[in-house]
């Protein structure tokens, strides 16, 4: 596999400790790539990053409308959840008004990402449920699409259920890569992740900011589930992490979400643009810190707007200053040439 | 930077998802080099992998003697522990010995690695402090030096006082590489942490092992905190973690000491060589599943008796086997030729 370029750089003292590579797209609405640094075309798997994707059939399909789901059901749809109680009562929610139950989730059990939410459950005597997993929200979505459609509702997370193979058309249509089973992985919560290339990613992230190349019935959906995440950000992720972080402090300019193993993608409404970040080595701080500085080259403001995300400095136990989390030379190169092309591409990118 | 090589591969369905580059070397106590696989001349910060070296002042002091200290305190002070009640009962008795205070530990506090320790606290209401933290005995061993040797026990942690120089000086000396003060890093812990070539460390682990090339109270110094270790592996890392599975399962074939950022070492006293492993990206994943590999081809039987460690199947939330973390091409190649060169080392090293 080619060598992908160093994106962050880890520092200690003088030196460089460690690094995170990776590659970067960013790709526009009419399928023009704007930035590719490093590999791509290689598939990579999206993980959650396309959660709002795959809950496109909940809204497509009438599910939403036909059960009166709200923002915050549609939001915890599309979220990577920290089971928080803001979380647990939007997911319950979800499940409430499609007449089902939490012991239909597929997603099995994880301790919640909040510290706050674990130490509760602790402290109460309780192990984590299935409605604690980051995924029980998109889990509610399926199942409630499948009922909705009169799917059985039992295995809704297996590849060959109607709600999963419509997820797999959805993505192969917004993305524009015919996605076949052999491209499959399976999720860590279990249903189906289908590998593409990261420009395909980034394009698919593009067209789902403006609906662009889609029936008007998806566009709305999509720009649905888009705004239901814009009115409430912490449902998307939760208190402190980047989503949310980013969300609040951009409003509707990006909608942004990450998924395992250091894939993290954007979509930018305003310009027509989509990201799409892969990190080799799958960690997190590497790939929050390439999205944040991105964006703050794309996004008019951001560079100020998104100073917590992009502060790279790392300290000690005691809080001292012991070094930096950074971009690399050959990212702030690549960031450089961007402003120019963007400019250019938002200008004659339809409105 | 040259490129290092891609050490192991995290696979997920039929794709390779995630990788994760680094540098290893091997090296014998005579200081030939039998693998050097990557960068191996590129200094690294050797973070928590060295404190066991860190700890020799300790006992070559005679500070260890005059307080009267055992096995389970020297292990301690060679320690990355997870703040199991084990793990502080021996803190606890190294300091008392020495009459020291926790208060006195300059090493800052954090959650204990032990959920079950974690949780303990939570359920008593309280925070976690110093002695907490997994370098809480290595900072009481500092403490006790210093009072030992009639030096300031306030500012212990800080390059220019006389235990941390000590410390440079004989990490220069069984690493055969000057040290200076322009090489140096702050530690999690707040620390001194020299920068050397990851080649220089393995040969440090190498005479590690046997004492070569050392002073005999050096040398007696250096053996007698690895017996403490062999004697209680559970007390240099805990309950489940890597350094402890692998010295229980070893026995004194093998000292396993990892750090933050991802580096390991290790120190084979019966065949005199030494081990180093950096991962570029820092991720402990990546890491132990490289030493566990070299461990399994250089010492007799590993191969079994790590059958844990050396297990790289990834599970989900629900159990299901969605892929595996697995030693790259070009570490498998890598490994095929060393016990050639192995066998051929441990015949001609001095015994």
């Amino acid at each position: 596999m080619p060598d992908n370029p160093t994106l962050i750089e880890v520092t200690r003292g003088r030196l460089v400790e460690s690094s995170h590579r990776g590659a970067v797209a960013v790709v526009d609405d009419q399928g023009r790539v704007l930035l590719a640094l490093g590999d791509v075309a290689r598939p990579i798997y999206p993980r959650s990053a396309v959660k709002a994707l795959q809950a496109i059939p909940l809204v497509e399909s009438g599910a939403a409308d036909a059960f009166g789901l709200d923002d915050s059901e549609l939001a915890i749809a599309c979220a990577s959840h920290s089971g928080d109680a803001v979380h647990i009562a939007a997911v319950r929610s979800l499940l409430a008004k499609a007449g089902l139950k939490e012991s239909q989730l597929a997603c099995g059990a994880h301790w919640p990402m909040s510290e706050r939410a674990t130490q509760e459950l602790l402290r109460a005597g309780k192990s984590p449920q299935a409605i604690h997993n980051n995924c029980s929200g998109k889990h509610a979505g399926m199942l409630a699409t499948a009922v909705h459609r009169g799917l059985d509702s039992r295995g809704y997370e297996q590849p060959e259920h109607g709600v999963q193979e419509a997820i797999r058309r959805i993505l192969s249509e917004i993305c524009g890569v015919a996605l076949a089973r052999q491209d499959m992985g399976i999720d860590g919560c279990s249903v189906p992740s289908f590998a593409l290339p990261l420009a395909a990613l980034a394009a698919g992230f593009a067209r789902l900011g403006r609906g662009a190349g889609m029936t008007p019935e998806r566009k709305k959906a999509a720009q649905r589930l888009m705004r239901a995440c814009f009115a409430a950000p912490e449902l998307v992720a939760g208190e402190g992490r980047f989503d949310t972080i980013v969300m609040h402090a951009l409003g509707d300019a990006a909608f942004v979400k990450g998924g395992a193993e250091g894939i993290h993608c954007a979509s930018l409404p305003g310009l027509g643009l989509g990201l799409a970040v892969k990190v080799d080595d799958g960690t997190k701080r590497g790939t929050e810190m390439v999205l944040a500085h991105v964006l703050a080259k794309l996004v008019a403001g951001a560079d100020r707007t998104l100073a917590g995300p992009l502060d790279g400095e790392i300290r000690n136990w005691r809080g001292l200053k012991v070094g930096r989390l950074q971009p690399s030379p050959e990212l702030e190169i690549a960031l450089r040439a961007l402003p120019r092309l963007n400019a250019a591409a938002a200008a004659s990118a339809p409105r």
